[in-house]
C-alpha cells in the first residue's frame, strides 16, 4: 500500500511526536511502500527564517532515520524536492470552493490563537491534498483530531475526478492507534505551541530538570492518589512494562507514595528508552553526507511518481506542456 | 526593459482587447524585452473543459503572432510550461496577509456575478505576483482599472523583500493609453462577459451582422446628432483617419445622415483594417509546428530565467533543493 504522510519541520520531537505518530510510521513502514515527507513548504506558513528552516528539515530527517526508518523501504524526502505538488495545488485550488477552506478548523484555530493570518495558511489544507494526491497514496496515518483535513482532501479529489475524469486515487484514512493521551508537564495536551514539551532525543541535566518539573497536586506522601488524573504516571505508562505499571498503579493507591520517586522512575525509563536512538542520532550527526543522499534518493523516487501524475493532471485540464 | 504581460486565453480577441491591449503590446516589443505568456493557470479558474482550454491557448498564440508579435524580441510562451511560479505562488503566499486578498476587488466583482468561488479565483492575485516577480520584471502594461493588482504584486515583494532579503525588482506600472472606451454592439464597454464585442478576426456575414446590430437611438434620419454618444462614430473613430472622422463628425451634426450609412463605412473600416492579420491568422492555422516552436522556445527562454530567481527565492527562504 502506498503510504504518505507529512512530517512539519518545526523543531525536536517530543513524546506525544512519539507515541502519537512517529512509532507508528517506523512500524507501518514494514510490508508498504511508505512516502514520508518533511513538510516545509507548510512549515514556511510559520517559519519564516532560513537558517531555522533548514536546521530543523535536517532534524526531521535526523530524528527518522534515527529512530528506525529505512530508506530503502520509506521513501524520505523533503517537499520542495517534488516541487510538482504546488503546482498541483494550483490546480486543485480551481475546483476547491471557498466554503470549504473558509470551514477548516485548524484554520480557525490558528486565527484565534492570535496569528495574522497568512494566505499559506488559508491555503493550507490544498496544499495538504496535492501532496496526498499526487503520489496516488491509498492510506494516509492521521490522529482522531485530523480527521476533517483528510476529509477535504477526500472531497477535493472527487470534484476534480468528478469535473475531468478519474485521475486520483481517493485515498482512506488510518487512524493512528491513540496512545490515551500524552499529557505535557503542565497536564494540558503536550504539544510545543504549549511549551509543556519532554522532547525524546534530550539528555542529562535538560532532560532531569524537564521531568522534575512536571506539574503535580500537593497531597501529602502519605496520602492515596489517583495514578490516572497523575502525569508522571501517565507518562511512565507509556515506557513501562506492564507488571511495573500495575506495581505503580498500587503504590500510587496505597498512598505512602512520593511524586519524587515516580519522576525519577520516568526519567530512567525515559533515558532506557531512547539511549540507542539517541545514540543513532548522534552519529547520524556526523554522516550529513549520509543523509543528504536519503534525501536526494527518496526525493527521485517521489518525483517519478509526482511527474507521471502531474502528466495525466495535464492532459486532463487541458494544460499540456508545449516540450 | 523587462516586460511582462499575461493574456488570458477565453476565446477570440474583439476591438476593445485591440485598441485596450494588444496593439500595444506589439508596439512595446520594439527596444524592450517582453515576456508575453498565455495565462492559462488563471483560465483554469472559469475554463474547466480540457479542450476548449488548449483551443483558446493555441489561439492566443495564433493571434499575437498574427498581429505582428515577433518572437525574436518577445519571448511568447504558455504560462504551464514555467511550472516554477506556481511554487513561487505557494511561497509568496506566506507573506501574503489574507486582508489584502479579501480587498481584491476584482474577486469581490466575481463573487458579485454569481460565480461560485473557487479558491482559484481568491488566489489569483498571488499567481499574478508570481508571474510577474518571476521574471524580474520592471514594467507591467495594465489599463487604469487594474491598477489594483499590480499594487498587490508590489505590496507582496516589498514584504518578501523586507522578510528574506531583496532577492525581487518592485515593478512598475506602464499605463496603457486608454483609447477612450471601446463600446461594444449595445452601447456599454465592449467585453465578452457582456456578449457585445466585435471579434478582430470576424469576417463576412458574422462579421456584418454584428456591426449592423449596433444599437442607436431612433432619432430620424433628418436630425441632427451627436457623434459622441454614438456607438458606431465611436468605434470608427478608432480606425478612421483624422480627416475621416472630421468628416462624419460634421455629418452627424448636420443632419441628413442615417445610422446605417455610418455602420456600412465601419463594416469597412474593419475589414480593411484586419485583412492583413486576418490573412496572416490563416496562414498560421495552417502551420501550428511553427507555433508551437514559438512557445517552446519562448517557454525556455523564460523558464531560464524563472529557475535562476527561484534558485535564489529557496536559498533566501530555507528551502533549497537536496539535488
Amino acid at each position: 500500500m502506498r503510504i504518505l504522510s507529512g512530517i512539519q519541520p518545526s523543531g525536536r520531537p517530543h513524546l506525544g511526536n512519539y507515541f502519537g505518530a512517529l512509532r507508528q510510521y517506523i512500524t507501518l513502514q514494514k510490508g508498504n511502500e511508505p512516502f514520508y515527507f518533511i513538510a516545509s513548504y507548510h512549515a514556511l506558513t510559520a517559519v519564516q527564517e532560513p537558517a531555522l528552516l533548514r536546521e530543523y528539515t535536517m532534524g526531521v530527517a535526523l530524528d527518522l532515520l534515527a529512530l528506525g526508518l529505512d530508506p530503502k523501504q520509506a521513501a524520505l524526502f523533503a517537499q520542495q524536492d517534488v516541487p510538482e505538488v504546488t503546482e498541483l495545488t494550483w490546480i486543485l485550488s480551481c475546483v476547491t470552493p471557498m466554503g470549504l477552506l473558509e470551514r477548516a478548523v485548524s484554520y480557525k484555530d490558528k486565527v484565534a490563537q492570535g496569528l495574522t493570518p497568512n494566505h499559506g495558511l488559508f491555503a493550507y489544507p490544498v496544499l495538504q491534498a496535492a501532496d496526498i494526491l499526487i503520489y496516488l497514496s491509498e492510506l494516509v496515518p492521521v490522529g482522531q483530531d485530523q480527521k476533517q483535513h483528510l476529509e477535504m482532501t477526500r472531497d477535493i479529489a472527487g470534484k476534480f475526478n468528478q469535473q475531468f475524469g478519474e485521475v486520483f486515487v481517493i485515498p482512506k484514512p488510518y487512524i493512528l492507534e491513540s496512545t490515551a493521551v500524552v499529557p505535557g508537564v503542565d497536564g494540558r495536551k503536550m504539544s510545543k505551541s504549549y511549551g509543556n514539551e519532554i522532547g525524546i532525543f534530550e539528555e542529562g541535566n535538560a532532560l532531569k530538570k524537564r521531568v522534575m518539573s512536571i506539574v503535580t497536586d500537593s497531597a501529602p506522601v502519605e496520602a492515596p492518589k489517583d495514578p490516572h488524573q497523575s502525569t508522571p504516571f501517565l507518562l511512565l505508562s507509556l515506557l513501562a512494562s506492564a507488571e511495573e505499571k500495575a506495581e505503580w498503579e498500587s503504590r500510587y493507591e496505597a498512598g505512602g507514595m512520593g511524586y519524587g520517586e515516580v519522576k525519577k522512575r520516568l526519567l530512567q525509563l525515559v533515558e532506557e528508552y531512547f539511549a540507542p536512538f539517541r545514540q543513532r542520532r548522534h552519529e547520524l550527526e556526523k554522516d550529513t553526507d549520509y543523509v543528504m543522499d536519503v534525501l536526494k534518493d527518496g526525493g527521485m523516487r517521489a518525483r517519478a511518481v509526482a511527474q507521471q501524475v502531474m502528466h495525466r493532471v495535464r492532459e486532463a485540464t487541458g494544460l499540456p506542456t508545449s516540450y
